[in-house]
């Protein structure tokens, strides 16, 4: 296969304000849910924690739908630790251990340089590789609120999503307002300065895929929802073009009226990709809720399930898959 | 390219007995080698320390050869940590942190089943991209003398080479005694259980080189001199053949007349090559001296020249390239 998915890990303070992030089933857990969401990828379970992530009502992490893309397609996967408390017990690259700090109290990123310098070299390597095509994914729980920071300090006006059906979208503006008046700025004011709004309000994930994007010249997919939106404002405000740029993502992301996922991609000249993924039919209540929008998004589901429909399979196919691997999931559990 | 070469980092206490490494200025420096070796790949010079690794005498890293022919070919390079004191300040491949242990006094390598685990799922995930040949270099100070270890305890009467022209094959061969005796073993008593001579007289270099090697099925070129045997003689007795394996050294190792390459080679059954390099007419005695004995290998400089070659370079061109960075550096130094 002449793609390549890498799977960019980074963790962000903003996690553990209350009521932000449902990627994991405690904020203890939350923590860690990047580096079981790479472990499960490789092994029948994670190895940090003995089950996968799943959020507060127990839905099943998106892990679960790249890993049965995984599994048809068989394409390879690296993993890269942008910047996480933990390192994954798989090989990994490694690119930084910098967290996101909480941004109502100070700058998230002063480490953003070096991550995007050292990102970059990756991609100037794998660049050199007979790779035609990156596939981008992502585990960072609280990321779409360091986004949605990011995309107002360029001056859009979006909501991202969120992996709850009610998303916390007043919360996500309360913590984006005290960090802008913490840095003594308004929306639209970083228009022009997107390192400074990174620094400010960002994560090692964004500078990492930044970084990456920039080093490796061929085509990249951003596989995620909200979060490449702001990676891709990011890119397209240092100058880059988007030509060569695509985002991934699952209907259930472009469905969630919550959130602009559409509108923001349009405002900001980037083109996407929605699998059509159904769990309606499923067995199991946890993958039932992805239909009412529990999860939708998140370790690349949407980019993975691209790569398994360019191999020839159907989105049908793949959630067929998934159904068995939480089948698997489930009689571990019950034994 | 279709080639990716890999770069491996090790450590092992034994780098600390006296006299039995020569890669670096003093000890405590020695122990940096690895990381230094792999910046000054990527940077002008290493990050980790301010000028590029020598022996006590000042001769340069062979890290220099390696990096000649990566400006030259521009082939892509991965740097892999199998298990180092620190973390080099370049984006790198996780698989451990543990350093080889002190072999008199107690088994090298308790990790080397999670690192062969884990370097496997490397390889197999390598192996799944467009790559038909991996080069694995390494960077281990104090590395022959477990090689020379573990080909002993294999049942080869292998004498393993070294960075000086006065190989200390007597102290090499004291240290392996008492290895030998506090294991309770006898030369070729292991011959059956590599993976006992592994986690008994090892380090994390050999356990990733042969965990990568067991997960990537195409070819692979071990780039080293004697190191690369003993991953040899630990594939061939795990029953792996090695058709598609052969050892790219330098005509340095070859001719080492106190060692004993070709012969171990043969008995192994591996087929090697050695780049035809030539200092003698350097302008700088650093370099004129690896004619001398000096230096020989190391950071996969015999892959790398091999590597430069089938990309359309000579091996004078090589060499021209090294004069050139080491021109560089000395005007770095002066300045």
């Amino acid at each position: 296969m002449e793609s390549l998915f890498l799977l960019v890990l980074g963790n962000t303070e903003i996690s553990t304000v209350p009521g932000i992030s449902v990627a994991g089933a405690t904020p203890e857990l939350t923590r860690l849910t990047p580096v079981a969401d790479a472990e499960y990828l490789f092994h029948e379970k994670p190895l940090t924690i003995d089950v996968i992530p799943v959020t507060p009502e127990g839905h099943p992490t998106p892990a679960i739908i790249t890993k049965a893309a995984k599994e048809l397609a068989n394409f390879p996967v690296l993993v890269v630790r942008g910047g996480t408390y933990l390192a994954p017990f798989i090989p990994h690259i490694h690119i930084s251990n910098a967290v996101g700090r909480d941004f109502r109290k100070e700058p998230a990123l002063p480490e953003f340089g070096e991550i995007i310098r050292r990102a970059k070299l990756l991609g100037e390597e794998l660049n050199k590789m007979p790779i035609k095509e990156l596939v981008i994914g992502e585990s960072t729980p609280g990321g779409t609120t360091t986004a949605q920071a990011v995309l107002w300090a360029l001056g859009y006006e979006a909501k991202t999503s969120s992996a709850s059906p009610n998303n916390p979208q007043s919360l996500k503006e309360k913590v984006i307002s005290e960090a802008f008046k913490r840095a003594g700025i308004e929306k639209g004011q970083l228009r022009d300065n997107p390192l400074e709004a990174l620094r400010q309000f960002g994560d090692s994930m964004l500078a990492t895929v930044i970084g990456v994007s920039l080093g490796f010249r061929k085509n990249v997919v951003l596989a995620g929802g909200t979060q490449m939106l702001a990676v891709s404002a990011l890119l397209g405000a240092l100058g880059e073009s988007l030509d060569r740029f695509m985002i991934a993502t699952t209907k259930w992301v472009v469905n969630d009226k919550s959130a602009t996922f559409l509108e923001t991609a349009r405002e900001i000249g980037i083109v996407s990709y929605a699998a059509d993924l159904d769990f309606s039919k499923s067995e199991f209540k946890g993958l039932r809720d992805y239909e009412r929008g529990y999860v939708k998004e998140g370790v690349g589901a949407g980019g993975a399930t691209w790569l398994a429909v360019k191999a020839g399979f159907s989105p049908e196919e793949v959630s067929k898959k998934v159904e068995e691997l939480y089948g698997r999931l489930m009689e571990m559990k019950s034994t």
